[in-house]
């Protein structure tokens, strides 16, 4: 298992870190701005992996990623939606740059988007990649599922895990979590309406509140993202909230938005049909809207 | 984390293996009739633990079982609901003379059975031990669970994990699976009802299956337990379906039978309240007929 | 990782159930004479593998190994090098019938033999199978090693990793411990001659002791085996004292015995020069002489 | 076990990422200057492991570190033994506000130290705590012993675990390599003297390398740290070269310094004698005299 990663800043390293101590890849090479800095962070993570499972890690351009299984973009590595104009376009002009040439030294790869806006940026990607589908997805609202199970999980007594919520739509503002179909065991979540809309509403302040103590938020998602890593390399099969090409699912096409899919070796394999309530079949759409007018504002600006 | 296995057949012997080679534990202890095979059954799993985590490993007594944070009860490790009134019988006598003594060995553990039949004689371990209800239970429908989503799971192309159906009621002919209720990523299973019938049929089969094959049926119920005993030793609070006394769900109280419910370091923390179709439970209560029924001829004819 | 187990008894089994709990496998295909025992076999273990990481396991014939990275020879399980003549002739006649076929289904994987007389066993098979040398070895006196360590460790309160004990030359008998190059920590053992000498007596004992306690030996070589097929699957180039074509070392040649040697994805990659006393290089010179006697008798027998 | 983090700066956030991809922890408390700044990164944290192993993850006080199994202390977090006078007086100035509180608060648990200048922070350290010799100890030449491993690794082609060389004496530019005791499957390593002495060199410089490139070392550091809390948590009872109050060897006392050691649940067990030649004797002692004069500064000027 080859994994490059693209844009080796806090979220960058922070997934370069996850991944050299689960010990589930062979090789990784490190792509950035700064060649220099990046050499010396090669270094220093070649020695912590060999206190776990040593990896072949080198710090590469953009051809060193050549027959890459995963692709890790991270670039800006911004971790909020809200973002500057300046940094949305900043992010659509690197990647019309580089995800042609990704796409072409990796055709059997599997292109995972952290970038934000993370939805734009993913449907970006996809089309300039010209890669199948599922080859091209973005970690989208596992984050934002994982940090509402976890809220729910402390209110619950239940492992996150078995807790079934997600939060569907945009990794962003308009993201909502589909509770009509939550449940635990086969059994509704055993906690009030009125504090699981309050979890809701947290979850979606909790990249805000991180962004706010530390200035920046990067190991969520970057473990999401090895845990992604990881259901590809093992072809695990698993049903992760992911943005990847809607393709008329509620009402929406042609843009990446997160909805449940199935991930293995070969990225996503399809997604799942979910049921939903007309308020949150809104929501999606809403989301969807969104997207699409930041994409236009990227491909415009940029 | 001391685990003591009580009885070293083919089910003690696989937990064991399942356990040493899985590296959570610290401590073990066997117990079984011939003390001098146990011996070498320990010397021989010392070995073994030294290339994944050495364990320290014993043959010994009920006595050395004391302070065990849990105590698989393995003893005869039939594995199939059908067996012989003789061997019922017999399995209900044993559990008389050492299920008070496992007790009072370890008041704060947790004593996790594994045999047959399963659900009765969980509930005698459970009224004999005079612990708290949740530090006594049964591994239940758990392997039935998983037996049926490894199934869904090829039809299905899902990982298991993220196929929640679960088989409920007894571990044995009456149990039931708690389709109404069954969703992947929140999303209906994408399967035919007709095929979902079938692999539900099938999943009862199972064991005759291995059973008829190779004489006996081991390796699926020690995983199971060895899972369960994790969840223990991490007090993860997953949610497993487990044999517990059941305190009036769906009409049926004073037997243990199979439900959803969170386990961790304290045994059965509690169960989660399924919702269940009218014909789903009749079927519960069906398996709580039955299982007080056999409960009834063990304690009569023991 | 597809792995392939032939006989599938008390080793392979136990063989089976530790690549399970330990999850770094793909695809197991058990190949045994009772093609219905082991079809439950395999179908009880694909149960138990849900509970770790799915494995797709079946039960096959030798013509379904095709493509393994490593096949396991597991066949009679007999654990001791003290077997009948009949045993040792049973074995090589089989071998005679299965290597070719096994080689040629898989030309660029390993074979692992663990089946007795060992030694012996590994040369007629790399003879047979007409793969690289690398390709066939035995797993030899690791398991000796570990049991010396272990009992070390015991004495000296040391982790039995960072015992840099080996013991060489034959899995049987004229086994021998190159107690000269012993070390811990760069340091001598801390630990008297006496004592030392002792333990290395105990180790020979070890296998007749489980085997006289419980009828057969298993866990033990099988998790040694375990531990080489993960050095194979992960390329770990980790040093192991297993049983390979030793070629003027010591002044022996043609024979497999154990010796340090780097592990990796091929096999054998090379066998490193250890510095023997006297004493110890006759007892390797020995350790030639009974496996060629035994080879002679089990080739002219057969 | 209950890990607690004093300084949240590169290396203790490097090394709170590593604790939570490795799952063997169930509460971590994060304590830094910066306490919003903490709050968020424990946050970021908290959601991250619930991809792993869910880990109770709080920012605190000093006071919230009550109870620890390990304390890691982490502030400065300079990765080399070059600092300016300032630095050095700093790291001793608040040692001395914080250590008798930390060691007061958890007074069974073990302080492992990663401030440099590492060894006289350590015998500073190990002094304020008032706490038992092998309760105190710094991660030492553990790292600067792995560079040099994997470099080996390289050369050799052998796993670096099993490459059996240790630097010893003072994480620091009078740090050296053991090598009359080097080996690797109990034979000499594969290498010719020439190469072998580059690689040494090239080890001392690996920090400065890193440093230069990236402006500070920090994972190296932390995943050293990681395996020795494993250790800890797990009590292995592995050997590991960490800095610890040398207690005559060599001629030396009074001061830590870099020995093999026995580490387990209580911390430094016991170090090895390792035999030295004249010249390794020479350095170590020099070790000593460079860490002392070190001390007698910081003592004097803090």
């Amino acid at each position: 298992m080859k994994v490059s990663i693209i844009g080796v800043g806090h979220v960058g390293s922070s997934l370069a870190v996850a991944l050299v101590a689960q010990g589930f890849i062979d090789k990784l090479v490190l792509v950035g701005r700064n060649r220099k800095a990046v050499t010396g962070e090669a270094m220093d993570l070649l020695h912590a992996s060999a206190f776990t499972r040593t990896v072949d890690i080198c710090a590469g351009e953009i051809a060193d990623t050549a027959g890459s299984d995963v692709i890790a973009v991270c670039i800006a590595g911004k971790s909020l939606g809200h973002v500057r104009e300046g940094a949305k376009t900043s992010n659509a002009v690197i990647l019309r740059e580089i995800i042609p040439a990704l796409a072409a030294g990796s055709p059997q790869g599997v292109i995972l988007m952290t970038s934000n806006p993370l939805d734009s940026m993913t449907t970006l990607a996809l089309q300039l990649s010209g890669l199948a589908t599922g080859q091209v997805f973005g970690s989208g609202t596992l984050l934002d599922t994982m940090r509402l199970r976890v809220l729910l999980s402390q209110s619950c007594g239940i492992h996150p895990m078995d807790i079934r919520a997600y939060v569907l739509g945009e990794h962003g503002d308009s993201q909502f979590a589909a509770l009509s179909s939550a449940s635990s065991g086969g059994a509704r979540l055993p906690i009030s309406h009125k504090l699981l809309k309050k979890h809701v509403a947290h979850t979606i302040q909790a990249g805000y509140e991180i962004y706010q103590a530390k200035g920046y938020t990067n190991h969520g998602v970057a473990f999401a993202s090895a845990s992604i890593i990881k259901a590809i390399a093992l072809d695990t099969h698993e049903v992760m909230p992911v943005s990847t090409l809607v393709r008329g699912d509620h009402g929406v096409r042609d843009v990446c938005l997160s909805l449940p899919a199935i991930v293995g070796r070969k990225g996503v394999i399809r997604t799942l049909k979910v049921e939903l309530t007309a308020e949150e079949r809104q929501a999606f759409r809403n989301s969807a809207k969104v997207v699409k007018a930041t994409l236009r504002a990227a491909t415009n600006g940029g």
